[in-house]
């Protein structure tokens, strides 16, 4: 079930039965001279949607679609949170779902960079709960794409060589699988992209000129991202039948 | 073009052309028995991908989604930021772009409920170069769409009677022409709903039981929505058409 | 009753009667060759303080007397908070209020910029609310004074040309009528002002250059301030008399 | 002059002489069983605006009504602050006076409670400019009333025995001075009453039951406060006319 | 008890006997051409370890280490937190140590700068106890170490001339007791450094250019240090046992 | 050298030669039953300390000794900075420095429950600059101690079974062999602790009973831990070497 395209009794039956959500979260940001300014917040969307279809009592949110990015502003297009306002963002997000009775919240990332605030945040919530010696009742859960089971060896496999960090030919690889509408075409010297540092952005385009950061993205494809897609799908969906198993237990959250 | 489906490279130089940006922004909020959670931010969506259709250097950001629905609260589904979130949250949208050169940011709004916390963002983010005596180079737009031309007198003539301040038919016949298997079905009692003054969200729950003020949304056909959106596409992309020519002519922003 | 010329004794006796008060609330601003800079808080101030005259029970708060201006700091005298700033100072004003058991805070406003920030201030104190799933047990009132009932017929009639919209012979009048004192004389050309968009304080003086928004102030007078104050008070002194009344009703608050 | 009775255009040619301002600041809180809510920042308003009658280029803005009173939240009328939200006001209205060429900022201050948070206010300010490396070009002054020239040998002399430290007669004698018609008259038990320490509020009332800290302040009259009105009038015209005199020398800030 | 180098049983353990804690706090700032950095933090460090050893039941928790010393930013070595930093810090502390039952923070300060931070962060604390109408249960207590019983008459007897109001020959004789290793000479023109205003770093250099306010601290030994820490120290035992004593007598805190 | 044991113009010579400074930082927060509630940041202040001596222009400043620990705030002595709290801080430190000339601030880490917030913290301070377009100039890393060359392989040889990853024999060796005085001795039931998700502090302790998380303490030794400081120091002053010979080759920081 897509929680935007729900009714709030929709929503309201679903919680007697599951009281777990997805939440895609990602960024809006630079992916060098091919890739699309949406690829991490659109692979998180694009994963869990294909996951909701078929799965049974999977439950998934709006996007969280602009993250912490501060070091690709030095490119046109992207946008970015500062840490302190995505903190307070994602504690607005998640007392809302938790009023209305979501115990488990999972966020499928998109984007290294928003890690870090990520947890500060889920910190930051169960902190109010910690000073004042009571029980949050929340499990925060944060799942990156590239983490889910299989994603990573089907990467190796697919691009043996300049995967890189950014920019990288898996997730624009599943952009053109969503948006085939919308595959680009640039040269990229050299074809592997330099490594570096992360610091200011104007530092970040100093030695990331393209964009890229170690990746050859001209090696993506429409049919590595579908197969990759499969895949990440899949493990998600396998992850949050668990989840809603666990929570039906007896004892669960008594 | 859509920003989120392009590169860094395409919106360098869309900039060299034009330095103004439509973001949808709205709300994910109940929307009354029939109404679809994302109602508000959908439908800013919908029109301003409409509207991006056959525009010349018409450019949509990615869609601000979540806003200001404290008094929905009480309806499972929604999600609502505090408005000195949204606030800091708009701030940093906005100073994303301004730091690309973006001089006109505007604004496209599906939620009432936005309007003073967006006006405040605003006044937040002039405030800045006020207090140092410089000038912030930004026009700040805020348009809500059915205030586009056109669009309230066609609302006004597709339903006469019972069209109501949320989970309106005409908001609800967009959304059905745009997400046509996601149309709920569902009896409202009474037909009109009753209106009333909005604070928390426990008093709103209790003097509107099942979300609607004022409207009978089951006026509502993807046929009424498909004509709302084309007006009101056509309006945007006259309003940026003006906003772009004014930016051409000598001496703009000099 | 004024609540700063009472005891808080005085103040306990009257919360046994009535949980309603009007706290008058305003901008420092420059208002043109001829207006005051305090035009904005000191209407809001007379009209309260006129009405309590007479009035059964209508107690006033002090004056909250710098408002959001942010667009008027290009001239010498305005002071502004920030909208941020603004929201938590109306939020500890409106938490001491409702720590003492005032069910009705009521703003008479005397400044339009003030309108966003404050609406964003009565929503961040209902959000607290809302995300705990509780009552605020609050009614915030926002009344601007030149919507009391029969202050813009009168204004009209006294000013057909030239009322215009910041700096305008209505708001002057009053100031007039109140502290015929400070009557202030200067030249303004052209006659009536020219009006144009709000954006930062430097941007707002190129176009408004004398601080005048569409007005022609000349037009001014004592006689028509005290008619104003006249008609002003009334309509607010019905207004409490309403609240009072429907607060006194059985279940009412219940 | 009163900025607040003044033009913008009037403070333009004010700061040609002067760049000092006066801004009176107190707090809105109870005062014991006979002293009114708004003392503190009716005093602080009362001395400035009489020292301002014939004084040259002195320049008085309005006064900062609601201070940090949160100890006395738990007697109706009361109204506070937070320290953190004191801060921010403050740093916004000096901002404001500094963006028009201000450089002496007197603040006549009429409350103990504030003086913390009003000198945590200025450290705020001034760290801005630290941080940055660069000077603030700013003399902020804080001043508590009772500390002006010959107001404390005054007040001694004329309350040997019960002065105390809050609710005492010396405040309660200048209001009854200026605000004749709102003279209160009630019992005190004990004459004298106890003193104690500050913490929160439910506290502060079970030490200090009727709001009195150690003051006997039915020994005040109207006539002792004229007197304290004069003597400290007469003080703060003196100092006001050094920081113009200082400020007027070659050499001054330069 | 030193905290830090106990275990969290141990503190549970003293719980049961006290609920009183001594944090040192001083800042990390420039004292002079011979005064350590860390000569504010420090003293307060040395004394209340000195007090600890020896007395029964005093509990000393880690030392916070930096605070506010905006005006010193302009010679190299300092490190300051803005006030409004250093009150969200302290309400940190001082709720981790509420929740574990502790009813008695002393603060046992080194730094002058830090007073009005460290009063605010007190009202912030109990603001938000008294906004709720409900008891904080805390008692905080801000203790300057020179001003513990017989420390400043003995200071006064040591440095009779010059002994100033900062890297004054006090404190830096306490750390030349504690790290003998570091004592620092170097020439100090004038003897006695001028006094002055403090406003922000660049004009408290202009005016203070060694660091040095009214201070001869060339004047500084070690034993003049050791004997200001042996009455500094029993002073302060004495206050912690007479705090212990009063919460354990019948009916404290009930 | 050691900053607070410095004087302002020794710190001022260091930076002609050197712009690199170490802040060790850690955690004070309950350690299972032997482990001291300072051990987080003792272990990294132990191993700055041991490493500046005999190190040419090694700076280390104070320690940063409270920090993100909201999930130990069940066991008595924890004492948690909020992240939000935390990165305002950090901000302040690292400006502080920076205003200085420091151009690499290097964060020695004692505790994993930092890494997000420190992280996080860093983007915060890259986002101003990156906002407006220009260089920060600043290098800041973030180094645990267990991760610095050498240490790993050594602890896993030490302690093939048990280490855990909270309250473990590493860390609590470092602190026996500095703080002989303070060594714990309590039994721990079972040896190895259990493992498990961190939320809430409630949460914590009903999984963690002790504090403990997966590991066997009673292995620590202070022989053990001197050897670990030992690698641990080494390796970080060849790190510090490295830094400063990299500052100094031409171009650097051009
Ligand atoms: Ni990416
Ligand atoms: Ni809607
Ligand atoms: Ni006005
Ligand atoms: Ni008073
Ligand atoms: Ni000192
Ligand atoms: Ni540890």
């Amino acid at each position: 079930m897509i929680l935007h395209l729900s009714t709030w009794t929709e929503i309201e039956a679903h919680l007697a039965r599951s009281r777990v959500i997805v939440i895609p979260i990602g960024s809006n940001e630079q992916h060098g001279p091919t890739g699309l300014l949406g690829t991490d917040w659109l692979c998180a969307e694009i994963i869990a949607h294909r996951a909701e279809v078929g799965s049974i009592d999977m439950l998934v949110g709006p996007t969280f679609n602009v993250g912490m990015a501060q070091h690709h502003l030095g490119f046109p297009g992207t946008i970015s949170l500062r840490p302190s306002t995505m903190i307070l963002a994602l504690r607005d997000w998640i007392s809302s779902l938790a009023a209305h009775g979501f115990e488990t919240i999972y966020f499928l990332n998109g984007h290294g960079g928003n890690i870090p605030t990520i947890e500060a945040a889920f910190s930051e919530v169960f902190a109010e709960a910690s000073f004042r010696g009571c029980r949050s009742g929340l499990d925060l859960i944060l799942r990156n794409w590239w983490q889910l089971a299989g994603v990573d060896a089907l990467a190796r496999q697919q691009f043996p060589v300049g995967h890189g960090s950014h920019a990288d030919p898996s997730e624009i690889s599943i952009t053109q699988a969503a948006y085939p509408q919308s595959i680009k075409s640039a040269p990229c010297h050299p074809p592997i992209a330099p490594s570096g540092a992360v610091r200011d952005a104007v530092d970040f385009r100093d030695i990331h000129p393209d964009g890229r950061m170690g990746s050859d993205p001209l090696q993506a494809s429409p049919d590595f991202g579908e197969r990759l897609i499969g895949v990440a799908a899949q493990a998600l969906s396998n992850e949050i039948a668990a989840l809603n198993a666990a929570q039906a237990r007896p004892g669960a959250n008594s």
